[in-house]
């Protein structure tokens, strides 16, 4: 293997501007997409129009963060891992400072453990300033796992990873203790709004949404999934800022809300898995630097400032295409027009510019 | 909004050969991976490797293909929507005959229903030649829909989309009744490679797997992915082959399995929802076409046959990129060192390259 | 163990009558209730009061019935698999006849197979007449197994039950591809009903269906089973009816639906894996026997109906105490105050007459 | 409804003794079966027999213990639910004192909350001394409901109960967060009793465990219930105990390891879900007091010991079940003739008993 590589040159386009308010970031930015879809640019567009024909926009409320790795240890028997958790839950502190040996940013913000048989899952949960953490997070959980079994009566090695993290695989457990950034974002949808730029109701939206997000997803057998697509707007983030893509995975499980007030529309999207950095791998290259800093995630701040701007703006970004697509999802035929007509712009324009 | 983007240039390298063989290619084909996760290409490198140790190398096949796009209607009450689904039962080749309307690639091959409440779920599953598949199905359900809002009394529109397709969430209905190609990928690695090769034994990768990726993934509330990180090797693929990577949601789903036979190593990944095209949406720019010639995938062939193959390289880089991650893990400290020593070294050819 | 058994004594009360109507029966029916928590009795029975104010009362449609085994074989590899699986679509009729050989009552309706590495799970379903079919089903399975093993190149046997069925796991295989009577309930309540015995409104109760039974078990991680307590009335009328009451677990899995429509209540609780026979285990006991007799399921009809007439009486039951808890749940305060006096009363009447 | 009821006599036989140790008791009891499945009774049994052959017999550990109920708040966006949860963060202690208002017995021991769109769901949790809990849980919750409701400004009532509890639903949540006893039972079953009483070999089991409980249910869709018929044991031990059998539900949620281990088999049922308690409702009647009693889980004891012997019996029995099952279904042909042995006979016995 030589060391020059090649380049995908994915297709990218700066959309909006968005306007997001809340605690973490009050402001009015354009977002790059980075996508081989290209009917998703104009779909996340009129959601960001739309944010900016209310006054505080998309509010997004940062709620927690973390990352976290999880160790397998194999004990002698259950009652020895047993032994083991009440170890850990009383050298909490001494954990703390051994992760503090390992990095300037890292710190350990909680443990949680489960014992199956004489298996023993122990899941370490960190702050990791500025960084999406993954490398921070093993490189943390291996010195604890080397400090666990010279502590530790009856355990042996079993994995740095113990898919009890979880990495990249849709689980339950993500959401529910939390692993990356977890961001809410709600928009008040004004009902002349709703109807003069969606082409809908708001009860039309709100309907839809439980049958389609909620009642869909749960009858496929879904898990904690009841959106449309946060996927696509989160891989085109993604892949424009130099994120772990491959965290879409767990990024599209979130949920949609949608409520009719009125005839105003009361629009929300809860994405409790958004993994998201300003520094570490593929922040390097240069287009993500220069993206990085037009989003305003380059500024001089305290460490895990940027990461959580970052983090607003990939939310509010997901909001825009939500909202997008299910309103037009509402008018029998709109979505499949809007695709064939934007790819055959878009096929122009492509071969024009590849 | 204007014509013209900038480029995400996502570092990209062809890995391998892997060998391949089973009922679709037998092949040894270099494979290209884009990725910011520089890791990845010496990863994959090594299974691509071991592969090539053996007579058959990788063995893929591929057990069922199909894409789906599920429609909801709304109907009056459930008895309503109880004869709308005796409806279709006896209507399908009326159906099939709409869908080949169409397109001239596209064919229905299969309907499931679902009814809750007053709602009517109806996945549609056709064969797309050699597009994954998304717009044919989309554009083939719409004219569907159309047809049973015309045929059927008391039924109306709900959505085009209704979540039980799946389109990018993870669910349990994909693997079930098959979204994309399914294909199942196994390699007997000889007693002596996996010491020398993956320094290690098939007793501790068959006993990491069931602690690691069956319960650890079980525990933390998974559904159907018990594997260790299928989604980064399906990321960078897909990425370097002008796919929809949202997708690696669904294909983040898979199961490994490995055995200990007398020392040999079975290892097998099942791969059932692998959404990839080689004509479409992102296949038109250059690199893509390159890419994909280069992988034989543009060859004169019946439609079809250029997707299926796609299918099963995809899932043999899967398989390659799996086992040396499961190796590396069943050896303490090995997965850290590798990985800072290569974003060492890969760092610095990034500033090069990039 | 000696012959002789002694009794666990379940209290049991009647309650109702429901007004039922639909596909299947359109009666008037008390119901038997066997528990331990007594409070279960006056909600039945409020939900079924409720059921008599209006004309049709609790629509019950069955959609789909079938009782399912699944048998695993080990095959030699994938490919050996998948031959297995070719063989199995072409050769349906000649297992539909070893079934027939088996059992008077039971028939093949359908096979579905999943292959994962070199395992091959494959799912029998069978139409069973009365009985619920557990064993049915089973030695159906028996039979096809060693038919498949005698058939097949290869393959091997691997269990004749493969969880794939599923049998007594909450999974996601049984509501989409069908196991025991699939009944939809469906029941318009008057607003003046809603406001006189409910004392709520619609509009509460749609928006706590949502954020309770569709939001909340999704944020739990559940899986297909956005309901209140089905499980509690499946419990008691499986009790008393002589139910293997163990199919709670799957029986447990349905969705509740609830729309505001112009202040009338729309209500519907869909159940898709409701488990219950009129024969077989359980129904020779003097008190079965009386129970199902009085339910009217006892009577000389067609194989099948009497099952059936028993499975729409049972889903009725549940949307009786599921839309009395729901609406007691929109008013601060009610449930917990109806539980502590019924509980209060019921002591009482416990001591009486256990 | 008038005040007698009626009873419902399930079949019940005292099956044992097993042979139980660990950290909550060291004992050998006969434990009560009160099913309708005549076959569970041997098979019960079975493992009974052979949790004496070893000295130690079934190693029982409990984990954990914990009841919960989750609330259900709406907050006039998502901002003022963010304030909310930073208040329950800081006031544990006073919510602790609410509670303690509310019963001598119930303590809160954890808060757990999450955030989704306006909506606030909190999980409280609580040791309830010897009950399960339920109403303890439901009474505490509502005290504590209230005063969140007059300490916290711009949060309004939704629901009591908000499924992220979760009662009687299979979920995720209550195996990652706990609720009920959490308890791990092992058996190292030496060699020669699986060949002589199991007829099979640890190897055998293992794998099967391996392929049917972990790979079959995580095919069919199911979510952290990687077991055979955990549910069928706990059925008839709740029947026969006065517990809310409905909770089988999530009971039927648990981990079933098998390893063979040079020969001998180290055999392991995980259940995270127990919930059990030896007062409360159910329990005055006069055969479930006699078989607590009987059981050793009437004695004088610290709050709480009764109800965690009675937790660590119930899981040894699930142990014994399981394990005969599953050695049952290693050999072709067993499972289905002792299910027509067995209930040939026990038609017999039970038209004479019943």
């Amino acid at each position: 293997m030589n060391d020059v590589h090649e380049i995908a040159g994915v297709p990218m386009r700066w959309v909006g501007p968005l306007r997001i308010s809340g605690n973490v970031a009050t402001t009015e930015t354009e977002v790059p997409l980075a996508t081989y879809e290209s009917p998703l640019w104009p779909s996340v567009g009129r959601g960001a129009k739309i944010s900016r024909q209310t006054e505080r926009g998309i509010v997004a409320t940062l709620v927690d963060e973390r990352m976290t790795r999880s160790v397998l240890l194999e004990a002698e028997d259950a009652p020895t891992a047993y032994a083991a958790t009440r170890w850990l839950d009383m050298h909490f502190e001494d954990l703390a400072k051994v992760v503090r040996t390992c990095s300037r940013f890292a710190e350990l913000v909680g443990i949680r453990h489960e014992i199956t048989a004489n298996l023993l899952f122990i899941r370490f949960e960190f702050s990791t300033g500025d960084a999406s953490g993954h490398n921070m997070a093993t490189l943390a959980a291996d010195a604890l796992l080397s400090h666990l079994l010279h502590n530790i009566a009856g355990v042996s090695y079993g994995s740095i990873s113990g898919n009890y993290c979880t990495d990249k695989k849709a689980t339950a457990i993500n959401g529910i203790l939390g692993r990356g950034k977890n961001v809410v974002t709600e928009l008040l949808v004004p009902r002349a709004v709703v109807t003069d730029m969606l082409h809908t109701t708001a009860a039309k939206i709100a309907e839809l949404n439980v049958r389609k997000n909620l009642i869909g997803t749960l009858l496929a057998g879904g898990i904690r999934s009841a959106n449309s697509h946060y996927a696509n707007m989160l891989l085109a983030f993604y892949l424009a800022t130099g994120q772990d893509a491959a965290n879409i995975v767990e990024g599209s499980q979130g949920v949609t809300v949608a409520e009719d007030r009125e005839g105003d529309l009361y629009f929300s999207c809860t994405l409790p898995n958004l993994i998201v950095g300003t520094v570490g791998n593929g922040k390097g290259l240069d287009f993500v630097e220069a993206n990085l800093t037009r989003l305003g995630c380059r500024a001089e701040r305290e460490p895990g400032e940027n990461a959580r701007r970052l983090a607003v703006i990939a939310a509010a970004t997901v909001l825009c295409g939500e909202l997008s697509t299910l309103a037009a999802l509402t008018n029998p035929g709109e979505l499949m027009r809007a695709h064939l007509h934007l790819e055959r712009e878009n096929n122009v324009s492509h071969s024009g510019a590849a």
